[in-house]
Parts: structure tokens; C-alpha cells; sequence
């Protein structure tokens, strides 16, 4: 044991349950962390603190917010007649960003993983259907990632919102903006193929 | 704002002055902070707060640790004729992975930085001479980093060393083991060319 110790051991081990965080990460944070200006440190575990005390789930479409509902929800100049799914309030963000999307965001807070027992009831899928059935949607664009839960996931929405008489979409897959074909995976690749347009 | 508020944010911001952590990560810890259970955070900063309060300098090497002196430098095995010297107690580790070195460190705490205002008086210089003086050590081993601030302070504490009649010696620089000449820059290849040895 060349380490400073059990107490930095167990700080290195928390560390290292965060998502993105290794190894040798935790390490150097482990090592940063136990040197730091007292400052440093009392002002990352006070804006820890506030976060968890002030951010909650917006009730209507389950975005992390400060305000209930959140802004988007509150906002009149979006479109009420689109809701756009995705599994985690963090692509609110980057869906955000395209500003090409000017409808309302429903959190599914994760995906169907039966292998991980997460089924309908573990994820805002009623809620959803509520939504819709209350009228709120003429569209639901199904955003989840592109894996195999989300496209399961993604079927499995479909069949429950078709019977609403609402139009179910799903993102288009592809290669990538600015990507070659010759480092694109072969099932991106096939998915490409697959959903190509007429120009 | 399509975040979930400046509380969140604050985090975020706080979490960017980890060490390796930029702004997509931040985001990404801060997404997983807010949502975390209760324990997994309690845990943390519970383990973060031990290791501040137990994590200390060694007096003699001031390597971290938790019992002062430090485990090296109260193991009797260790070979007290010798002296590496770290930047940082962190690098400690690594040396002590290799398995070869049975010796003493001396965690300088820095390299000599003008730029950045680090002078000897920033560092344990004073430190590691009065270890030498005391008759701590026949070889000094500089180990800092091969980078430009690591090669002065090297060069800096030779010339102190020397006249105590101390043999000091400073590691090789040269191409890794297993990178391909191909991949290497010119500085390390340049460096490695220059201290080929006879075979």
C-alpha cells in the first residue's frame, strides 16, 4: 500500500461511481480533492447541496427544473401539438441546441430493459399516454437513442399511441454529418441504406 | 435557458474546476448528481470530507498520508541511501507500481515556474537538502516530469545537490515501450537518439 490510505481509498471508490469516471480519474480527482483550497471544496459540496435542494421534475413533461412546471412547459410561444420523447431530461439540451424543434418534451426517464428489469412501469409511459389522450399532441416524435431499447422502446410507444389517433415518428438514424463512410460501424452504415431519400 | 436552472448551473460550473473535467462531463456529473440517490451522494461527500480531515504530509517526505510519518518512510526495508523526487505525491504511485525502486521519496510539491510565480520557496527544496545534509541519501534521483520546467528544476537542484557531495542522477527520457518510432514526436525522438547507449 503505497496510497495515502484507507479514508483516500474510499473517496477514489465514490469518485469512481460516477458516471465517465475511471479509475485513474478518480484517482487524480481523489488526489485534487484532498489538497484543495478549502474553498474549492466547500463550494463544490455547497452548490452540490443547492442543486439537489432546489432542482425537482417538472410534473407535466418530467424535465429537471427549478420552476414546476419548467420553462419550456410554461413558455405559450411553443407548439402544443408536438411532443418530442426522450429517455433523459440531459437531451432536453441538445434537442435544445438544433433549435429546429419548437414543441413541448415528455421524459421517459429511461428506456424498456428487461434484461435490467426496467418495464412500462418504471418509466413515465403512462403519463405520456395521458398527455396525449388529454390532447395535448397531434405529433409525438420518439427521440430516444438509437440502440436496441430505444428502438424496442420506440415500437412499443408506437403501438400504444397509434390507437390515440396521434402521428407516432422516430428520429432518423444515419451516418453522421461530416463522417466518412469508411469508419462509419456497418449496422449505421445499413440503417443509411435502408432510410434513404429520393433527391 | 432550456437547463435546469442557474442552481444546476452552479454546480455544473463547480464541478468544471475539477482537474480533467470539461464542460460536457461537468454537465454530464451534474445530470447524475441531481438525480442520484441520496446515499450515493451522502456517500461521497461523506468519503470526500473523511479524507480531508485524515489525509495529511508526511513530515519528512511529504508524500500524502494518513499516519505522519508516512508508511515508506517508517518501513525498515526501505533503502535510506536513496532519494526519488516527485513533483507530486500522486507520482509516488506510479514509481512504486514499477516495483523497483526500494528507496526513499522526497514530493517536491511543484517544479520550479517563473511564469507562474513558483520559485524555491514554493517548493520543499530547503526540505530536501536539509534531508540530504542530514545524511539521508547517497543518490538523489530526480524524477520530476521531462518537460521544460521539470528539466530546469532538475538542472536547479543538481547544482544544489552537488557540493553535498550527493551522487544525482535524473531519470531517462526516450521513446516509450511499445510506441511506434512513427507516432513518437520529434522532441522524444530527438531525446531518445541522444541517450542511446551501447549495446
Amino acid at each position: 500500500m503505497s496510497g495515502p490510505g484507507q479514508a483516500f481509498e474510499a473517496l477514489a471508490a465514490a469518485l469512481r461511481k460516477l458516471p465517465g469516471i475511471g479509475p485513474k480519474a478518480a484517482e487524480r480527482l481523489a488526489y485534487f480533492l484532498v489538497r484543495a483550497p478549502r474553498d474549492t471544496v466547500d463550494g463544490l459540496t455547497r452548490a452540490l447541496a443547492a442543486a439537489r435542494s432546489r432542482v425537482r421534475t417538472c410534473r407535466a413533461c418530467f424535465n429537471l427544473t427549478e420552476d414546476d412546471p419548467c420553462v419550456i412547459c410554461t413558455d405559450s410561444r411553443r407548439d402544443r401539438n408536438v411532443i418530442c420523447v426522450v429517455e433523459q431530461a440531459s437531451q432536453i439540451a441538445a434537442v435544445e441546441r438544433t433549435r429546429e424543434f419548437h414543441g413541448l418534451y415528455h421524459v421517459l426517464q429511461g428506456v424498456l430493459s428487461p434484461l435490467d428489469g426496467v418495464g412500462p412501469d418504471d418509466l413515465k409511459v403512462k403519463e405520456l399516454l395521458a398527455r396525449v389522450r388529454e390532447g395535448g399532441g397531434r405529433e409525438v416524435i420518439i427521440a430516444v437513442n438509437p440502440k436496441t431499447e430505444g428502438e424496442h422502446t420506440a415500437a412499443y410507444l408506437a403501438q400504444l399511441l397509434h390507437p390515440l389517433g396521434v402521428k407516432v415518428t422516430r428520429i432518423a438514424s444515419g451516418v453522421p454529418l461530416g463522417a466518412d463512410l469508411e469508419y462509419t460501424d456497418e449496422l449505421t452504415l445499413a440503417r443509411a441504406l435502408d432510410g434513404r431519400r429520393e433527391l
